[in-house]
């Protein structure tokens, strides 16, 4: 079943990895999540290629977790596979957008449609962001009455100033590519994002792959200072919030289409 | 006489938090350093409250350090106070603008009028900061042969770029909120800050208060990260300018009104 | 030798440091990297400078390395000279780029015509950079088979984001003046940067000269954290690098004018 959720074609040095559940906008369900991180491990280890361009067939790059998914977030359950893989910083939910990194050639994602709560955090594990400026985007989590963690709370921190990145994570708004290449997550925008992803990645082929493996482990080994600790700290938030009355009535309001009725700790 | 400094009104899970000195355009002696740490330690465990409004009443947001205590700059005693709070990484002087990180709530800063040295140091506390496109601010320091002291550095460090963090501090410029939207320094402008903060305080205040409280710990934890060595850094240089002869020469020369005359090291 | 290639002239606190190459567009060789580092050197003791203004005569800033430097990198010999100066964190040719952020007053570099490649990472060494809208810049090593490895990594990642470095390094794009200022490369752009320089040095130079010291100190402290490993990670990373089979191949194809033919690990 994992084995419908992800393609991957390689031509000519660059890996072609798309979502492939584009009937539901290639939401996250545990197939997918299986599917993100075993495409990750597989290109970790491919020497013929020099480059990978990360992208969601159909209408959207990853609209998030999977309603059936969020549903499960109203009981008193984990959202996503929260078992930690062996030997890694990562859980299975942090890992579909980590292993990105750890992939040693470029990873350029092209992203148009949707790229929404753990959407965006995938596409924030790639090394360059392509964008189509009409993208619908959220880091939407508080939206469900959880946090950010599937890396994008660290991944962020590397994109934008610590005032963006608490208003985009506070508000749960969201805003669109253009708005996205204006504050920093964009890293380009582009009317035809998975051709200029492939053309991107095709100049990067055509360099010394020696030279490209090592110019991404130098730029990681500098930019993932303090990764594995905040991953953990991710790991103890979301943990201190799923299935807690508040949690619950975010999740459950929301289905119910009403307004959520919170309560303060004081309250309770 | 802290009590007529500052103002705190709670209204529906929103803390309206005014520095009340306007015939002085909020200018910063002893009384507002402790009701400012005061006014935010009380935030720190008030469990109804759910975000934080923080703006100055008046014409101006703060004007900086106050006239007199600038004046007791230029003899050789410490300018504001400087004791280190118990169990803290900031003395008082850095607490007035630090606390508004550790409040566990967001914390918006509405900034129009004045927001010069000690008073953008404030403002770089809050988490976001919307301001007013009129808003003349200056990391004002070096104009006095000081330093910026009070948290300054570390917060400009998370928002610019490490040349236009020097730029900034090295020339004591003058600029106007537009340019500190472009800086990165205003998280948005706005023609009507409060207003506008409030409305930002009042969505906040709709989400999973346990979602927006871990939230804003998990970006802390990245972010803060080398503070309290920092901080310590900002009081051993402020100690070794104090009092010394160039410093006393820029407060005298300024208030005197003419060019000051500075010593290099070889002239000694 | 070395005599001719940088000269400095000290004038009312105000040191005057340029590369006198013109000829080849201050290209580095040998004795243009002796030259700088022991300019910085001798600016770390002059205690009547308050500031240092940065440039390069005749129509450009600085091209890179030398062309015949370049043609050793095809052969079996380090490009610069690598060899590490006594208890620094730097050697010799990662000196020539971070000594000016060791001379204890701000260094602005006035930037026109190229910067690319070692000259690029000169310029990123200084505290602020001036920039003529027109000049051409890249990070270019991996054009040839290399990584930037003269500290250009580390000072890259305090200007701009992640995914921007990796773009910049990895492509290997030449790109201008106007785009360095977009991607927060050029502090400012100028017409006149030499002008404009000059004029901001004057203005620092009437600031308190230990204010303006504890200042750039205390910035440097925090922007600092982490440097010396990532130079050492830089020294590691060129190491395995030149003189493999894919790295001479980059320079000989470039030399030959042809498009180059690149193995992967596994074809090997």
């Amino acid at each position: 079943m994992a084995d419908d959720r992800v393609s991957i074609t390689i031509t000519a040095g660059i890996a072609d990895v798309r979502m492939t559940r584009p009937d539901k906008r290639n939401a996250l369900d545990g197939a997918m999540f299986v599917a993100l991180a075993e495409a990750g491990a597989r290109l970790c280890t491919e020497s013929n290629v020099r480059a990978v361009v990360l992208s969601g067939e159909g209408a959207s790059f990853c609209a998030g977790l999977d309603f059936e998914t969020m549903a499960g977030l109203g009981g008193n359950e984990r959202g996503h596979p929260g078992s930690m893989t062996d030997g890694r910083i990562t859980h299975l939910g942090q890992q579909v957008a980590w292993v990105w990194q750890e992939v040693p050639v470029p990873v350029i994602a092209a992203v148009h449609g949707h790229a929404i709560g753990g959407g965006i955090q995938i596409a924030l594990g790639a090394d360059i962001r392509i964008v189509h400026p009409d993208t619908k985007m959220s880091v939407r989590e508080v939206h469900w009455g959880i946090v950010p963690d599937m890396t994008g709370t660290f991944m962020l921190s590397q994109l934008v100033r610590a005032d963006v990145a608490k208003d985009l994570v506070l508000t749960a708004r969201i805003f669109d590519g253009r708005e996205a290449h204006a504050l920093g997550i964009a890293t380009r925008l582009s009317d035809h994002p998975y051709d200029d992803a492939m053309a991107m990645a095709r100049e990067i082929a055509d360099r010394s792959p020696d030279a490209i493996r090592a110019a991404k482990a130098l730029l990681n080994g500098l930019f993932h200072s303090g990764a594995a600790e905040q991953f953990a700290a991710e790991r103890r938030q979301i943990g201190s919030l799923v299935g807690r009355p508040n949690q619950v009535e975010a999740v459950t309001a929301n289905f119910e289409k009403r307004r959520p009725n919170f309560v303060d700790e004081s309250q309770r």
